[in-house]
């Protein structure tokens, strides 16, 4: 049997948030009062409602997914098995919320030098990710693949990413000079079913297809077949990762203090109130080091925003690191301005356990270290960070993984993305759409000559011309 | 001849500061006007003046690096050019200034995917550098290297950084059991010449040394040893990096709006004081993605903490990368809270051009991009960004480097570490020294049972328990 069919293995393996040095008594006045938190929990208690009756509606159906997806994940699965062996890369074609899932969950789950590794012992193909328009990288790309050797998993909802869809035209002409009309196999594409244009070109060119649920955006789409593909070619078993989000979803089922989604809404909101514009997530693990970077995205693009009053509101995610961020940021945390939370993400048992041998015990400044292990080290590092940090009033939480695995992965995804709805609600912004972002593009398709953009274009034309004398 | 002695290929090579996007007349009542600046002046020429005659002086030995190094390059290069042949993989143990450095320059000047080029290709050894205690990132590290044909550098200043000695002590020992008394060469310690651990451990076992300048403190380490050795290994030009730093100084002569490090530091410091208390450094290249690492440990650690009257100061940096980061961060900076400065760094010419192939007309959606290159797209999608950024009164302005070079390189190093002591003088802080790091270690050593912190031992048993109710 899996060990997630197992109810005391799973408790085993339950992910916990601790908030208590936000909390007066350990932080001093800088920190919140029970009272405080308590006085919140309506106004939680009504976005809590808020969520749960949407589930499975308009752009809320990423909470389902851990339910509904039996036959996806069959199909996924099999085509896995089939393309597994046959390819010696897979690339990733990809940005934003198509890339840092399966960043994030390949650097979890796989060996920390998996493309380093040699073929037998990696046990799949070489992986990369190409979430980036930079000519060097791409032209970097093709040094190191082979391209008639490669499957490339072309991943827009819409079909109308334009980073996307312009390496879609390279990696496409590149293999039609390679393989002519024999190309098909080498594109899967991730998109919507119905709509866009990634979909009709799959189907003219015949490409195999997995599919975007309408409800599900880009920054909660690691769940759906955007995540699961790249993790099924992988090796990871996608099952795990669904059944640790629907122990999570089981675990937020009240709007109380037991629910760790909530209370991280909760006190993260609070923060905000007063003042806490930053957010920090600092994995003590390099295996989590890229989770920063998916609830960067999370975070900022569902938060940072006009709320319904029109008053610009969010929380700016800073991605850091423990310990390498100790020798880097941690002076700043620790004496600079009260202006942010910094949340640990800490790991109860490593994969491994290094032993710092004895052999320099003529320096007493470095002999203390031998015997212990570099687990200890590490965790024992995070303890005194947060203490420092305590011990000068600054606000601080930990999400606490028993182990990194594919379950508790599942885990901390879906309890933060239930965590972001649930502030969404509390700040009253719309979680799901980012306006923001248009401004940028329309520029880009005007300069670009995009019919349909002509207003813009001379809007940009009469734009003030810079002045040199603030260039220097 | 070599390019950087050429007056006017230096002149081309010119790395400029563009802050049109801090100013009212381009994004309307949020940005400074030119009053604002020129009454910020005195006080900049104050912090300037007090720069100028500390140099070379106390902590500020960097500023002479440019200047005083020729033996050490000389001593540098011929190292290099003995080992580069001789070992397959060359590894940094460091954390902090003594990794960030390396790392950021080796995406910058070598190829993107280098270790998995092959090894013709490559024409050095495979390169990794070790700057974090994660056990399963130390394990991962033996599976990837052969440690008889590894070449490891052992970088600390004190020769008391817990994390790289832990770190040596591991590595010392499999190279004992490996190699028994033949490990001497294996391992090069770049530390300070006259205290501390490391360079009594490097006489005794007769390691090759180089060393770090009593006044060059880790985070403005880069162009001294701690960086040099591993550029100069990895076959990148030493030289040019240093003319570009010392092309910079001379640039950066006087106080005042010519002087593109103060301006930065005027415009950054003005930004504070209307509320900014986060930067961003979002460079437009992957080459360039690990300038904003380096930059957020010298921003951060030098000027967050108290200034000479107890107040907390200072500005928290976080690392974009564009065009990716416009897929997760922009809508918050967009329309999210008027509280940072974006600082692009941009590239004019990248080292190769990428065609945007025809193919795709049926779709007017895509087929807008063909007959363009992945150079122009990036290069308009950061305008786009700037362009949104500026219309929604969102301060935000450019670092410009013409190209990617040694030269470009030390030019932009030098001009960031001069402008972080322009600022910390305005700030009125101690730009140079990290006592809130203090906190954390004293705990460590303490829970580590550490001779003479038998006080903090007490302290950290007598500290308040953690409360279950606050963990869910």
């Amino acid at each position: 049997m899996k060990n997630y069919l197992d109810k005391n293995w799973k408790n085993s393996m339950r992910v916990k948030f601790d908030y208590n040095n936000m909390m007066q008594e350990f932080i001093g006045e800088e920190g919140f009062t029970k009272e405080e938190i308590d006085a919140c929990m309506p106004l939680a208690k009504k976005s809590f409602d808020l969520l749960n009756s949407s589930r499975g509606t308009g752009m809320v159906g990423w909470t389902e997914l851990p339910y509904n997806q039996d036959e996806v994940v069959k199909d996924i699965n099999a085509y896995a098995e089939e393309v597994k062996g046959k390819f010696e890369y897979f690339v990733v074609l990809g940005i934003g919320g198509s890339a840092l899932g399966p960043i994030a969950a390949f650097q979890a789950l796989k060996h920390l030098h998996y493309n380093d590794l040699p073929k037998e012992k990696r046990g799949g193909p070489k992986f990369y990710v190409e979430d980036n328009i930079d000519p060097e990288r791409m032209s970097a790309l093709f040094d190191v693949i082979e391209p008639e050797k490669t499957l490339f998993n072309v991943v827009s909802k819409s079909g109308a990413t334009s980073e996307t869809m312009a390496q879609y035209l390279i990696i496409f002409d590149v293999l039609k000079k390679k393989l002519g009309k024999d190309l098909g196999e080498h594109i899967v594409c991730t998109t919507s079913k119905d709509s866009g244009n990634l979909i009709k070109i799959a189907k003219e060119e015949n490409y195999k297809c997995f599919y975007i649920p309408d409800g599900v955006g880009g920054r909660f789409s690691e769940l759906c077949p955007v995540g699961l593909l790249s993790l099924a070619i992988l090796d990871i078993d996608i099952c795990e990762i669904l059944e640790g989000a629907k122990f999570m979803d089981e675990i937020c089922q009240k709007a109380d203090f037991t629910n760790p989604a909530l209370m991280f809404a909760v006190t993260e909101y609070l923060a905000m109130q007063k003042g806490r514009n930053i957010s920090v997530m600092m994995p003590y693990s390099d295996g989590l080091k890229f989770m920063s970077d998916w609830y960067a995205q999370l975070w900022a693009e569902s938060l940072g925003k006009f709320n319904s009053s029109g008053v610009s509101v969010g929380q700016t995610p800073v991605k850091a690191l423990g310990v390498t961020d100790q020798h880097s940021q941690v002076q700043l945390y620790v004496e600079g301005p009260s202006d942010k939370v910094v949340t640990f993400l800490n790991v109860e048992r490593f994969r491994t356990t290094v032993e710092i041998p004895h052999g320099l015990e003529q320096f007493p400044d470095v002999s203390f270290l031998s015997g212990h292990t570099l687990n200890e080290l590490i965790q024992t590092e995070q303890f005194s960070t947060a203490y420092a940090l305590s011990t000068h009033g600054k606000m601080n939480n930990e999400i606490i993984l028993p182990e990194i695995n594919a379950f508790t992965l599942g885990e901390y995804l879906f309890m933060l993305e239930l965590a972001t709805g649930y502030a969404g609600g509390m700040l009253d912004v719309n979680t799901y759409n980012q306006p923001g972002v248009e401004a940028g593009k329309n520029a880009t398709y005007a300069i670009f000559n995009k019919k349909g953009y002509e207003e813009k274009k001379k809007e940009l034309l009469n734009a003030p011309k810079k002045k040199s004398d603030y260039i220097c």
